[in-house]
């Protein structure tokens, strides 16, 4: 089993044997030092020139291109004058399992001034730096921790199609795909699944799976392709549930992640994981606007606000910090009218929902779904929809209790916890309508 | 917070609010019972036609169709003579929260003789029954305690693209999307970017994934879309640390769902989990196909010795049982050839991997990779493989560890573990060439 270096501690005064990528090598007139790296951390190696026995170690080190990948066997000293963590490893030899090219496309290191899409060429170069290696390990972290919550309440993981027979759910765009002598359409979400669990007695269901959207856009939050973070559950009161199970949920990640990773993403991103109180502020949507005028000047016309405009929401985080020293907030009440079909709405048509703003941006939009056969019909009807959803009205012809749920990004959700600009930073590989690879 | 039926004997002698299906209905000269249902178990609730207060109840009741929702408040009981739990509520009201079609397509409760297809057109009905309700929590469990295995071993989730740019991995057909102007691919795999992170350092990863596979077969073990557990790490030194760590892997989980659900599982599906000893057997191919001729008379021609034949892999199952006393074995010592460029092979093109039996059938290929540079390029251009893998090739140009491992059907594996006749089943919705609904 490999040593890592975070474990590297454990081993003082041991001879062992480490293997990682060549991250630097300083070749000096009497010494050579090399800084070997894994995805736990860096230690130097130190080779004395001037020993005899070290000749054919120092002759390899002087051809030996950084990024290469090498197993090093040796005795690993404590030497509290070495900066980095206070040891250092002295070889007997040195095996080099691969070689790098000499010419990287670009320095990961120093990424000021170059272009993102060069960085998104040459993404596997991109992600070896110390940042990248981290961000993806929270990201792995905080939807660990979602799911432990979910777990904990007695949720149940299922996986969903994403191949579907027809191409509407939402009226967005979708993905055709040849399907043998057919067509087939790719799942834009997994809502209508997810509302057929609870159709079929599930009670909590989530799924975390890839989503499609066909969108033509360019934007630093839209992907055709991202991970979304889905629950639904039954037996619900109304959507006021939905909020409150994903308030505790996003509480207790949040508060793992600080636990677990707090010093290093302070360290490395600056931010501090700020760990929210419960419950979360929850405003209507007309009171919002109301305030936003009143404390900070901000006017829009009556017919924007049936919706949070991205201004809006730049300024609810604002809001939420000045008025409920808060990072989230529920906004409610929304009119019906521009929503999904399948959401609740009550006599009013008032969306029996929410979204959810963290740092003036959106992070998931949450309600009570509509079970009842006729209400759900009609409500299909009412948007003109009809053949293409005839096999998801089914699914309430036969029983199905009351329900919601929500559905995050992922990747959004590490964007916003590391303050990182784009999500095309936050995705492993970034897919939008023109990019396709690596 | 709705009580669920496992938490009822918490709340005897209350005053509850239960929420559920209606399982069914004994509507008798004195009194009805209802046998009310959810995810985790059921109640009876009793009423008593002869009280006065009674009289709404009974009316309703006497015509509420079975497979509705309700939620009824009333009094806990109690009631050692009742066989269910030796409980019983006594309502003082019933809300139906959904009204069920009195016609159900087919009985879900009673499914011999109901053809496998109309069982998939009304899939949302034939999920209701205990036994699919359990099997979906006990996958859930299983790929959660294969995470926590993986966790505990410090390996990161990520989430790779399901689009890709060219068509090629292993020769096996993909299905083509239309992109905007332009045409992606379905990725059958996460391989190639599984092992870009161990080119980017990511050292231990895992996937749990969508994968799509455009072949037109039609089997009880074949979907054009099943869920995928991969798994791949660094710095090993054989694909012998891939074998280990997939039968520890295994074991934990198998462990900890007998712990959680073994006797659920034996009184619903009449099946023990059995929980493997460490380390798993393992024979090279040849060997056993001697050791099926010399025990079972079983003799292939020696052209079909390059891989085991489907009945090969089902007697290996004879054979690892009364050979090792063991539901499990590996089988090592392929010859590359057949297999795709990414495996690493000796110099005497032997693979550098294996396959997993369990049960008669193979659960999972495994194998160390080809890591080095010039070394895999000369094994894709063997293949034929050029311009759609160059993008691949590339990963390995600037240095990549020693690398491993290997994928897991989900689906495939539910199926085993329950003894469930067909991957159709394990899915949560099949998609197969002539199946896209619902």
């Amino acid at each position: 089993m490999k040593i890592y270096a975070k474990e590297l501690k454990q081993h003082l005064n041991e001879e062992i044997e480490f293997s990682g990528f060549v991250d630097s090598i300083r070749d000096l007139q009497w010494v050579q030092f090399i800084i070997l790296r894994d995805s736990t951390g860096k230690v130097q190696v130190t080779i004395e020139k001037s020993e005899e026995k070290n000749k054919e170690l120092v002759d390899l080190v002087s051809s030996l291109p950084v990024e290469s990948t090498v197993k090093v066997t040796g005795k690993l000293l404590d030497s509290p004058k070495v900066k980095l963590n206070g040891m250092e490893l002295i070889p007997t030899n040195i095996e080099i399992t691969s070689k790098s090219n000499n010419e990287l496309p670009f320095n990961y290191k120093k990424i000021d001034g170059v272009n993102l899409d060069t960085r998104l060429d040459y993404r596997f170069i991109d992600l070896r730096s110390d940042a990248n290696i981290l961000l993806f390990q929270v990201q792995s972290l905080l939807v660990k921790y979602i799911r432990e919550y979910l777990y904990q309440n007695d949720f149940t993981e299922i996986h969903t199609p994403k191949f579907i027979a027809t191409a509407s759910e939402s009226g967005a765009e979708v993905f055709e795909v040849k399907y043998f002598d057919n067509k087939a359409y790719l799942a834009q979400s997994p809502q209508f699944y997810k509302q057929m669990a609870m159709a079929s007695g599930f009670s909590k269901i989530f799924e975390v799976a890839p989503c499609f959207r066909a969108e033509n856009s360019n934007t630093s939050r839209h992907a055709t392709e991202f991970t979304s973070f889905d629950v639904e559950f039954s037996y619900i009161d109304s959507y006021e549930d939905v909020m409150n199970l994903e308030a505790e949920m996003l509480t207790y990640a949040l508060t793992k992640v600080k636990e677990e990773y707090g010093t290093k993403i302070k360290e490395t991103f600056g931010e501090e994981i700020i760990v929210p109180t419960l419950p979360f502020p929850v405003m209507k949507l007309s009171d919002v606007y109301q305030e936003l005028e009143t404390r900070y000047n901000y006017k829009v016309a009556p017919e924007e606000k049936t919706d949070l405009t991205t201004e809006a929401e730049r300024l609810v985080y604002k809001l939420a910090k000045e008025k409920f020293n808060h990072e989230f907030m529920f906004v409610v009440d929304y009119p019906a009218d521009k929503r999904a079909f399948y959401h609740m709405r009550d006599e009013n048509g008032t969306l029996q929902g929410y979204d959810l703003i963290w740092r003036g941006v959106e992070i998931t939009s949450g309600a009570q779904r509509e079970h009842r056969y006729e209400q759900i019909c009609a409500n299909a009807e009412s948007k003109g929809l009809k053949e293409d959803v005839k096999f998801y009205l089914e699914f309430f012809k036969y029983g199905c209790p009351p329900h919601g749920g929500f559905a995050i990004g992922v990747d959004r959700l590490t964007m916003l916890l590391l303050n990182i600009n784009s999500i095309k930073e936050t995705e492993f590989l970034f897919r939008g309508p023109s990019r396709l690879t690596p």
